[in-house]
């Protein structure tokens, strides 16, 4: 056999792991301190009882031969996809049931997508950038090109038209910088995406956090849109599904290319590759969208981005400059007194107990910048942001 | 864009549509009949209610901030993968904790391991075949050469030296034919795999249904396969988790090639790009092995397999040549009097109202082969296989 020798091109990423042994060896060290961390990127609210009653219904459906349910439709149960087809609506997006497909989260997704591509593709990231983005491309062998996002286009790069691109990743809210695009920045990245016959995957993973009418929560939002991009879900942030696994791909049936539909080559790859979500699980997240489940979603989301807000009120009481903070659970700070990433990791750690995330371990544009996160408990992201602010006031 | 134009060489299989299609059309035109379908590869008991508690208590820890799980390990729970490993252990087979990666199912995880390949690599599947083996290859442009499965070998082709593969599938027990290799045909398989330095691909789904100490339960049980084979199981079959979505692949740490280590590369593609299994089917997937869930699992097993020796029995007692029935959900039966596949399917629909699967559709070698499935409720199997032996009788 011959093995796909693409996997010896990945760079290792120590980031999370180079966190987390600092982290010890500070805990070691110092057994008395309490050490918070506003680092990570997983939920901590647990389901809302909406979620919850429904999947002990789905469980119990599961248990008798009448209700039992066993190899489900590919692409996902229609009550689920009736019910985002919904939400969509809601915002003043319409989307069709045949142009939504229900996967396990939005990673498995970003992967699976590139399904559809040849490798002959340039691929164009953002700087710092989400890993995925580029190590599933490198995975396949596609080349990657990078955008600069910096402290000068507030970590939201517009289109270069002397850069030619096959395939553009956005991700607004972004993740790691916080940063979102407006409505008019989307439309002229769907601009230069038709112009150059281009593919946007757009990763919508954190919509649920915007608040200002000046962004979307679609890119099918914008005109043109649904002949160019491909637009990627999920409820883990959203919902909390991160242990749950459960997200969604819309592909529009307007983006024909090379003689093939988007949308039926999506379903036949889904077909072939893919045997549908957990019944319990997409009971589970039917139920985000009742008025009841709607209702406690929008009670954790608030709760986050509490916690976002008093983040960034510190951040603007320090004069620090950062992105998001709004419409987003990060946010992405410039280190004060010149400091890199890494040094800052280790001033906060050493003088405040508060852990975050170096800004470079996502992208050579991330030094000197760090994420702090708005998914941990209220309580103790209100004791590190009194911790940080008496440290960086001194 | 450019589009991966591999899609266009899939041939479109018509199989399950034209069973469906025929079928309503003859219902339509004979409302009064009752037609009893044995052509479905899917479970129809319900999940054990060992399964259905774990996976209540689970649910229940999602519904609380103590309990709450975000993000799993990629490669699955140690709960589960110790599990796992003591089920092996009972058949006598060794295996690893970090050589089990638990997944959403065999579907995926057949999709999912071929990153791990070139596509330079030449496979070799047998003719008839499930046919994800061969479309999932075509997606990726690789070359796909074909084994003759006939009455002659029982179904079971053995090694050509002459033929040069990589990579090669084995299923066993058979879907479609029922047919499963003898320890001693899989060492024979091994020793070549070994020779060629090709790996096996070893679909292990049906596994719970072999009963006779001729055949093992995973090719690991023969000597050298953890050099050179990767094995895929499914709880579809053994639990009934078709719509839940559960099975693991077991990847030996012993398979090195070009300078990498399978295991290595399988766990580094995996946290590239997938987040795990939900929580919840995980627990569900444990209560599998514990000794209340063994127990009930066993009456289920034993119920299709009950099915299997009624309609085996029938093609006894009528002289009809057949693979599986024991061993195996499947009967795979040559077509009487001559008839091809779908002359037998109309033949069987219309006197017998019973509906089968045409061998043809598994490929050129299924031609005048047909199969029936023991996954239908006991009752119907019974009264199916009534009517067929009325009707063959004749």
């Amino acid at each position: 056999m011959k093995l796909n020798k693409n996997f010896n091109n990945l760079t290792e990423n120590y980031l999370f792991a180079e966190v987390a042994e600092r982290t010890k060896k500070y805990a070691d060290a110092h057994p008395d301190k309490k050490i918070i961390k506003l680092g990570i990127g997983d939920v901590t609210l647990p389901l809302v009882p909406a979620v919850i009653k429904a999947m002990h219904e789905a469980v119990d459906d599961m248990s008798s031969s009448e209700t039992f349910k066993g190899y489900g439709p590919y692409e996902g149960y229609s009550f689920l996809r009736q019910s985002i087809k919904n939400y969509y609506a809601g915002f003043g997006v319409d989307v069709e049931e045949d142009e939504i497909f229900v996967n396990d989260g939005a990673k498995s997704a970003l992967a699976n997508i590139l399904d559809l591509f040849g490798k002959d593709n340039v691929v164009l990231v953002t700087d710092p950038v989400y890993p995925v983005y580029v190590d599933t491309n490198v995975i396949d062998g596609r080349k990657v090109i990078l955008a600069d996002a910096t402290e000068e286009n507030g970590f939201l790069p517009m289109p270069d038209y002397s850069v030619k691109a096959d395939i553009i990743y956005i991700c607004s809210p972004n993740n790691p910088t916080g940063a979102a695009y407006t409505e008019a920045q989307l439309a002229a990245w769907v601009d230069y995406a038709l112009k150059c016959g281009a593919v946007i995957l757009y990763d919508a993973a954190y919509e649920c956090f915007i608040e200002d009418e000046t962004f979307v929560r679609s890119i099918f939002a914008v005109e043109g849109a649904k002949r160019c991009a491909i637009e990627l879900c999920s409820f883990s942030k959203t919902a909390g599904f991160t242990g749950t696994r459960c997200g969604y791909t819309v592909v529009p049936k307007g983006i024909e290319s090379d003689g093939m539909n988007l949308n039926k080559t999506w379903f036949r790859r889904q077909a072939t590759k893919f045997n549908g979500v957990s019944y319990i699980v997409q009971k589970g997240a039917a139920a985000v969208y009742t008025e009841e489940g709607k209702a406690q979603i929008k009670k954790n989301i608030d709760y986050y981005k509490r916690n976002a807000k008093l983040i960034a009120d510190c951040m603007d009481r320090l004069g620090i400059w950062y992105t998001g903070g709004k419409n987003s659970p990060y946010i992405w700070l410039k280190c004060p007194h010149g400091m890199d990433s890494w040094q800052f990791f280790d001033y906060l750690l050493n003088n405040a107990q508060v852990v975050g995330t170096p800004g470079v371990g996502f992208g050579k544009n991330g030094e000197g910048f760090f994420r702090l996160t708005a998914f941990g408990s209220e309580k103790l992201t209100e004791e590190a942001i009194a911790r940080i602010e008496k440290l960086l006031s001194e």
